[in-house]
């Protein structure tokens, strides 16, 4: 990355003009760390892709200089990506104890647990890699256990957020640590790498112990059973709903793979209280009386394919919502999401049940885990840095954030808006941004790491819109006469009953191109295939605005 | 629709249970009259399809019946499926003018003008079609010379708001005629029909005139050049748009077609005052100074192809936006456009231009056209029906508008929220709804209507996810051997360069499960290619954990 032995340097491997798939590396001299590894979920352009990953060309290249992955949080945008990483590069991973339970049922999940090295931290930790002295701070966000960065390195000390809020009654009265926070600035701040997410919303995002309130209050008004509906990994919020559930007398019983890992992990690592004889198995949930049960499920974005969806269509296999019973909706939809919420009220509406649904800033059912600008121009006042670069979030959150930054007094010049691969250098306390590295999006589908490509989502896309049309010629090799065919076969074009007169038509129009290059003593197999492609293109559009994919397949026995 | 022959009878063939592609149905013993005939977007889940419009089969069985199609207003989830129902259905289609010139640019597209029979109404006529007298209401929307319809018959009145806003300050000083509607519920309304789509929002809906005095506010703050996105529709606020740039001393220059087509419209029949020698074609543009010029384009939702979209991506033929330019998005984005409009944003910030966006109520550069909860009661309580039918919404809205009404004293049980085909009987007073009717949505793909059903669609979702695996083989005819292939071509599976050696595992795969049929002497085509799928699908699943569509095609010759 770079030429300079003794530079500093800084760089996102994912994380800038995008909400996603947060991976940061620094690098001094020969030591590089490398702060998260998340994934993001693919937007409607790219068909049949599962995941994206950071790509890691850098790393490989700089295998031996990587010292340590430090993960700040357990959500997928941080630990998502480790799972496909590691598989290409075996670093050792430093979290704090919640994080690494999350991040072990995904290595679990994929075979790797026993193979990768993982170090438990706390807030209090020091670390030690080459020219790196690492020391982290607490902060609060919609998951326990999160940790800002601080690393001391012999340009000056760099600090990463992570994912923050300043929340001054936390759920678990684990409080930001403002002090330490305040300690780092007064010291010095060479660099600070903060979170953007909401750098757009202005105020103070309110505490999560306002969610408590309105679900006690909507329990107290239930009369029969409760479903309620939030982020797994929002253990805060599960705390709040174990809690009310438990004052209200209710059992609870949990929907969906997700819901039940992350209980799992964060009973087990003592995150979650949960009384002895609380839960209860979905199966045995109509043994009791409605008013004695709770059932906290997955989907509250409107997956699909998640609890509260089928659960709102009647076609979950163990439970049902009745007529009279509350669901509760305690997450705000995502933008992009709010169809599929939409169509899971309607449906829990048709059912006859009470739904609190919409933006938690209208039913208090959510609050946002991270800074609002308040927040943010607090962060940056307490660390009061030389150099700033705005993190997590999408061009327009940088540059609000750029804003916020100049407010308080950050040099206009000092401040560095980056894309992804973009290097901010700093040499003897003068920071510039000249150089690139190789990054992007490496795509998952299935099994597959990156061997989908461009093309592949292009003819995807191309097949989406409009099908296939196969058009099928068997010639003879002695004399090129045509043996068979054209036959042809569509899938996603039109339905083929409804069309038979447009397929013969085809047929016609594939014989009559290759007949008349044929007798042009035309001899070659891609003049053939790209005329009968162009004709057929033609005709199909004149005669129904669409153009298929066509695929003319020539065969010589 | 009814066997009753004096029954008077409701049915929506679009338009509730969904946003979009309204149509009502009202019969009277032989007389059938036809509210509005909208078009709808498809979901991303209808791969390729244009536009929904309503399925008319029920008007096709009665097109004896049919006395008139009568138009709301302007907008295109009432007016878009006039041209491809009208090539089924000829009917007479009553509007007031600027509704007919809207419709008017479509039959032109189609090449349905001269056809069709366009008669002018206002809301002063009185008509009589068969046993049905209509009368007609003003009402504000985010469009002008929008109309409610009374209809008297025999079983007595039935009332459709049509889309409504109460704007009591009307940029046009066009009035909802309040008294009319008074009037009206004094005299007695069997049933109403009212729209829902804001019947989740609280309070009152602002007056357009908010935006105005917003533009103006923006537009005295501009240094450089103004790019102003609204709904091309939006006459009233494109007349503010025009008089803050009169105001400020700047022309005007229109990007996208559909604000030329409306412009053209609304001006030649007086609904836009635009001052002799404003406008100024885009290629003009740069022969004024930045501040002398307000260019006013399409795209205000992220429509990727759209003008505000081509802009801010730098690449629109006329034009380009400028670091300092101001770019005002004066529209609030539907639930589903956020992204695209996100991405507009973040694209004009890196520009450097100064953006104003977000929702209206922030802004202020955007207010609804639909009622809000008081004036939903507001309607009601002027109306005072004995029966209710909430239209225009999805279920949840419908549901609202439902508790609205037994708000303001409406019987409980004289509310009927129907899906859409759901007959609503009416006959000596009494209400019933027992009875279902066929309809449904019609697909527009390209030139087919209806044309592509849920077997191309479901190939379509199929290839888009997986992509297509064609396996060709030749077999002789006379002793079955394989004479050439198998030989496998792949779209959107995996890019054949990375998976060569995967590829002729599966040629190795389908000819082996073919020659152990053969040599079993099975001779059955659809058993070599059902097995040939089978053993290549489970190959393929184990190997990718993916499920490309596969098409095994044998040829024999």
């Amino acid at each position: 990355m770079s030429s300079e032995e003794n530079a500093l340097s800084v760089v996102a491997l994912g994380g800038v003009n995008e909400i996603g798939k947060n991976m940061y590396v620094i690098r001094y001299a020969n030591d590089i760390l490398v702060i998260d590894c998340g994934s993001k979920f693919p937007d409607e352009s790219l068909l049949g892709i599962d995941v994206i990953v950071p790509d890691i060309t850098y790393l490989l290249e700089n295998k031996d200089k990587i010292r340590a992955l430090i993960v700040t949080h357990g959500h997928e945008d941080h630990i998502g990506g480790i799972p496909y990483v590691l598989k290409q590069l075996n670093m050792p991973i430093y979290a704090t104890r919640l994080t690494l339970g999350l991040i072990e049922v995904k290595l679990r999940e994929h075979g790797l647990l026993g193979s990768s090295r993982l170090k438990t931290i706390t807030a209090d930790s020091a670390l030690r890699f080459g020219s790196f002295k690492v020391s982290f701070f607490s902060t609060n966000h919609s998951i326990p256990d999160c940790l800002g960065i601080a690393l001391n390195t012999p340009e000056g000390t760099v600090v990463h957020t992570g994912d923050f809020k300043f929340d001054l009654t936390p759920v678990n009265n684990h409080y930001p640590d403002i002090h330490k926070m305040a300690a780092l600035g007064r010291k010095g701040v060479l660099l600070l790498l903060s979170e953007s997410t909401n750098a757009e919303r202005p105020g103070f995002t309110p505490s999560e112990r306002v969610v408590g309130e309105h679900i006690e209050e909507a329990f107290s008004k239930a009369e029969q059973k409760i479903f309620i509906s939030t982020f797994a990994s929002n253990v805060h919020r599960l705390q709040q709903i174990v809690d009310a559930s438990l004052r209200f007398g209710r059992k609870l019983a949990l929907l969906g793979r997700s819901m039940v890992n992350v209980v799992d992990v964060a009973v087990e690592l003592g995150y979650l209280r949960l009384p002895e004889g609380m839960l209860i198995e979905p199966t045995d949930v109509n043994r009791y009386s409605p008013n004695e049960v709770v059932v906290l499920c997955t989907g509250s974005q409107g997956e699909p394919m998640a609890a509260l969806s089928r659960l709102a269509s009647s076609n979950h296999r163990q439970l049902e919502v009745h007529r009279g019973d509350t669901v509760i909706l305690a997450a705000t939809p995502i933008p992009g999401n709010e169809r599929n919420v939409a169509r899971i009220v309607d449906n829990l509406y048709e059912i006859g049940a009470k739904v609190i649904y919409g933006s938690g800033s209208v039913t208090g059912m959510h609050v946002s885990g991270h800074a609002s600008q308040e927040e943010l121009k607090l962060m940056l006042t307490l660390m009061k840095p030389k150099y700033f670069i705005p993190i997590h979030g999408e061009y327009r959150m940088l540059y609000q954030h750029r804003i916020l930054a100049e407010s308080v007094g950050v040099e206009e010049d000092n401040i560095f808006i980056v894309k992804n691969g973009d290097v901010v250098d700093i040499e003897q306390g003068v920071a510039s941004q000249r150089r690139k590295i190789t990054t992007g999006n490496t795509l998952v589908d299935g099994l597959g790491i990156g061997d989908v490509g461009h093309v592949v989502l292009r003819d995807r896309k191309h097949m989406s819109e409009d099908g296939v049309l196969i058009i099928v010629i068997t010639l003879s090799r002695a004399d090129s006469k045509i043996l068979s065919g054209p036959d042809t076969i569509s899938r996603g074009f039109v339905y083929v009953r409804e069309s038979e007169g447009l397929l013969e038509q085809v047929n016609r129009i594939a014989a009559s191109s290759l007949d008349k290059l044929l007798e042009e003593k035309v001899n070659q197999w891609s003049t053939y295939k790209m005329t009968i492609k162009d004709e057929v293109g033609k005709f199909l559009w004149n005669q129904t605005k669409r153009r298929p994919m066509i695929l003319p397949i020539l065969i010589q026995v």
